[in-house]
């Protein structure tokens, strides 16, 4: 078996793949795609992903984009344990429907915050106005609210049920992203304070070892913004 | 048996689900839930789906949300046929691939293009600025230049392969979202001009059944800018 897993630790999904596989001990191939330096829109990337984007699989040849479309996929090829995605009918819908809801209900908010706060600045040197970040913030915030209340909330521990699933790993990896601009969900939903670090602890010491750099930035821009 | 649909025939993956479920001659219960004016927000509707949106299907009491978990659900459940949604392995990944990078890749862009330029008009009274749907007009050209060129564009005769799909339903429906708006996908792009008829024969006369009322709004917008 071969597989390899094309990502960068700046992606979320990226690094929920990541996370996951070395949780199940699969002996992946590494093919890091520095994200920052656009690496992505090489020419030698885009023959493996026409759409130039990371995380990608090549399992055996066969080359596979967009994060929930591979954990299927590596579930259907019995690489994803059963116990981390059911296959029982509808526990397995469950799980589905959050996977799914996640592109529009969660990611796109807590990631436009990111890249127009913390990003664009770097990459662009263009400044947004206060106005635009805080309708970016709203917007996350909203989002937020929703996987608060409505995915947590007390109706089950976990999001998909009383059992930890890839659903809660892509959530935790997905709301890492806005720290790095200086907003941290756990400080103003409590379900997502209590849930958070059980995810964090059962995907241990994979889930730390993948935010190493991440981590490492929320430090720094702490760092700036006490000086201000 | 007994399979409810929650639908509104605005709403894209709505008529995706209808038409699916007629092309396959699934008896299901109709139960319209009335976008326009704001049903789906009802006290009676969030005990059905808490998160207040369409579709969403009941299968003998087990409700679910999500076009895409939905269409996941249908196929393990045996009522969409393996034709539109392949079993073997690679085959359904690569669908599965296509309708995950929908959500932020096509949907978000032709959407928003139809709600800012069609729907909050309507419903706020709020009037765009030029600039503004000139900003979504873009990035929804973007979007249908990566359909038109990265999935169809002649790799194959349809988004996952040489066979037609849930994926292209998928697609279809959300490429009409625009037309309402005055813009129509298949005046720019030839690929997905040669494309979309072969998807609409295939479901027909479920494709143009569930498209009445929309094709009705088109001809009065079309009316309407033929005056101005």
């Amino acid at each position: 078996m071969s597989l390899k897993l094309y990502y960068d630790l700046m992606s979320q999904p990226s690094r929920a793949l990541y996370i996951l596989l070395k949780s199940v001990k699969c002996n992946f191939e590494s093919k890091y795609v520095d994200l920052r330096k656009g690496e992505h829109y090489s020419e030698e990337y885009s023959k493996v992903n026409r759409l130039q984007k990371v995380p990608v699989i090549e399992h055996n040849g066969f080359v596979l984009t967009e994060s929930v479309a591979i954990i299927n996929y590596l579930s259907r090829e019995g690489i994803i344990p059963n116990n981390l995605y059911p296959i029982e009918s509808k526990s397995r819908a469950l799980v589905q429907e959050y996977l799914e809801w996640q592109h529009l209900g969660l990611r796109l908010h807590c990631a436009m915050f990111f890249r127009v706060k913390y990003m664009d600045p770097i990459l662009f040197g263009r400044s947004p106005s206060e106005e635009q970040i805080k309708g970016y913030e709203q917007r996350m915030l909203s989002a937020l609210e929703l996987l608060d209340t409505k995915w947590l909330g007390g109706r089950t521990e976990f999001i998909a049920g009383n059992s930890i699933t890839v659903a809660d790993l892509m959530a935790a990896c997905e709301l890492e992203q806005p720290r790095m601009a200086g907003f941290d969900p756990k400080e103003k939903f409590p379900n997502i304070a209590a849930w958070w670090p059980k995810v964090k602890q059962h995907f241990n010491p994979y889930y730390d070892e993948a935010h190493i750099i991440l981590n490492k930035i929320v430090q720094k821009q702490q760092k700036i913004t006490s000086k201000l």
